[in-house]
């Protein structure tokens, strides 16, 4: 038995604990949020050591913004960990229910998923989210994390692990992969008998990988290369604030805005307003040839068109028509968040029926895609698939149902 | 361009065109039923080219009955179809929505899946029952049925596909993929860039290959290794029915029975009952040490608590406890469908709390799992898996859903 193998089983062991104890479920979870707060300075010394590591590395500025932990962004772990607290506990749910005229009664219920794996990178703020979603929500977690936040991660997971334990559940309702090569990742895609779906978050390298070669089934996570679209209606102040705001005010996540499409009867008067914001944070705009020649930007070539940035770069196309638009997103879009800016009410409804995204917004910012923002708690991805859950991932998203059906000797 | 590439492209401009217009799929269902009917005499023939077939190449009498159609079954299938259409629209209902304090007006409405490709073997009606949900839910479909049942398959899709015509909407959003060898069934798996999600259906073998293989979303369905579990405290003439019934009303289908468990306090009396009845239908039973001593029937192997036969064959194992018996169910089960027949409150609860599957019946036949029979309507498979749908998927199961947020130039 591999060390996965043997997690995989103990997570097992540790769900069916979890599901059967739902109020320590309650205990467990305030337990970890006061522990993180108490464990700051551990936790810290940690991520210091991840941060060392990556400088060395030479990790890019707005990786590092990812990896890097503070006592304010610890407090917010916290606070997200009692926040998923604070919510109904969403298994034993009755959604619906029917007696038939055969008298049989059927009551379709929540159940916990079981054991959720996830993988991501070098986001440390994810051990604790996903824990506590998933302990929330019945399940055991394996979490697999990036070696660069290695030290962090396994800072976090101890002291969670810790209070679940003070809390009378099974430690190992919380493991953390101690291998992160490249081997463990693919063992976990094939762990079966033990992993009821696997969540992988980080960059479109890794969640392919994960799509592709996993038979444990995946929700697919993250790849955010969301577009915003300035319609010939638009306020043209709103669209220089709203483009401004979803590409620069964190360019390392996944809504932030990546693409610029620009209708061809504005752009002449916009793009040169909206390029001067986005200029106030040296952001690089590569254009095609209609707003290479009017900003004498960079050129934007066909794998820009299909680009995740994640950092101060932004491509821009001029668009004939709303149509060109949805048909350019519909092309490049990895169907995450997109946005119009439009004060046309028929325009807005039309951009909203045909662009098949997880999240579209009209006159606001791709950057409100997150579980938090949208009211719906911590979120331990944002589902990128049409299959189970799309948009963010919080509480409800994490469990499955199954049908309980009462008779007294109905047969067919 | 490969053939099945072309019909992906050609299923994705059909599955726009299906969203667009959602008067039309409600005529175009009522088309499909009636030529159905009027159709019956070369659908029969060309079924009757696929039974005879079927004959020649020794194809057991279970699954020749799962093969077979008659004017009736016909009928049933266009029944099956105007059901469907009976129900609401399953595209464009809010499921939920709310205004946040910054304004940002959220909703979460259904959308179609898009494209939904289905892999399956020699039943001839989920070609129409798949059709009709796929359509009746927004979605194109590209159908994969096996070699066995090709020229019914066949002649039943251009029927439809006449129907779907003339009401209007675009033909392609119902495709037969023609090629019935195993490698147009590997290419679909791989046609990540046209289906959004892949169900197969079928015996265990083909879902395994699916599921291990496929690198488009799988929804898992149909195998049903069903468990029957007699408490001490069960209704012995009840037991005896619901054992019955669910064994031999339908052996080649998956919420068959294929298992028994049964209590030690009661076997002595009730296992001698529950063969007789069997044995009406000449059922083949295979016992563990204590059920082969009492009834002198074939010793059962290790591979037989993991079998589904499809037959009228049952395996009967005598459980020192209720707990033994949701671990064997929990090791070998498929999580398809099982069954607790007892008088006893306390231990009816603890069966349908401890037991994962997707349907968990008291006193009832496991035959009861179909989305007809539930009061679902068609139903498009069994779901096996805990994501996105469990148990029988109708309508309201083959759908996805996305966000819509209005706003007023909000940002973060």
């Amino acid at each position: 038995m591999t060390a996965l193998e043997l997690m995989g089983r103990q997570a097992k062991i540790a769900a069916r604990k979890i599901n059967a104890e739902s109020e320590k479920r309650e205990k467990a979870l305030n337990a970890m949020a006061t522990a993180l707060i108490e464990n700051t300075d551990a936790i810290l010394k940690a991520n210091n050591e991840d941060l060392a590591a990556a400088k060395q590395n030479g990790m890019s500025e707005a990786l590092q913004d990812r990896l890097r932990l503070t006592a304010d962004r610890i407090k917010g772990m916290a606070d997200g960990i009692l926040a998923v607290n604070s919510y109904n506990d969403p298994i034993g749910k009755i959604l619906d229910g029917r007696t038939l005229k055969n008298g049989l009664k059927i009551e379709r219920i929540t159940v916990p998923m079981g054991v959720i794996g996830i993988i991501y990178e070098a986001r440390p703020n994810v051990t604790s989210d996903a824990a506590a979603l998933c302990l929330k929500a019945g399940s055991a977690c394996i979490l697999r994390g990036g070696k660069e936040a290695f030290n962090s991660n396994n800072a976090i997971t101890e002291v969670l692990r810790g209070a679940i334990k003070s809390a009378g559940l099974d430690e190992n309702s919380v493991q953390l992969v101690q291998d992160t090569t490249r081997a463990s990742a693919t063992e976990l895609m094939n762990l079966t008998e033990y992993l009821d779906v696997l969540i992988p978050r980080g960059g479109a390298g890794l969640i392919r990988a994960v799509v592709e070669n996993s038979k444990v089934p995946v929700i697919e996570t993250g790849a955010g290369n969301c577009h915003i679209y300035v319609d010939s209606d638009a306020d043209i102040d709103m669209a220089k604030e709203i483009v401004f705001n979803a590409k620069t005010s964190r360019p390392s996540v996944c809504n932030a805005a990546e693409k610029l499409l620009i209708h061809k009867d504005i752009y002449e008067k916009a793009l040169p307003i909206i390029a001067e914001r986005l200029a106030e944070k040296n952001v690089e705009l590569r254009g095609d040839e209609r707003a290479v020649k009017l900003l004498d930007c960079i050129p934007a070539t066909d794998d820009d068109w299909a680009t995740e940035y994640n950092d101060y770069i932004m491509s821009v196309k001029v668009v004939d028509s709303i149509d060109e638009a949805i048909d350019h997103i519909d092309r490049y879009s990895t169907r995450h968040s997109e946005a119009i800016i439009t004060k046309n009410l028929k325009s807005s409804d039309y951009f909203t029926k045909n662009v098949d995204s997880a999240c579209v917004y009209v006159n606001a910012s791709t950057r409100f895609t997150d579980g938090g923002e949208m009211g719906l708690g911590a979120e331990i991805g944002i589902s990128t698939q049409k299959l189970h859950a799309r948009g963010p991932m919080g509480l409800e998203q994490i469990v499955s149902y199954k049908y309980i059906i009462h008779g007294d000797g109905q047969v067919r």
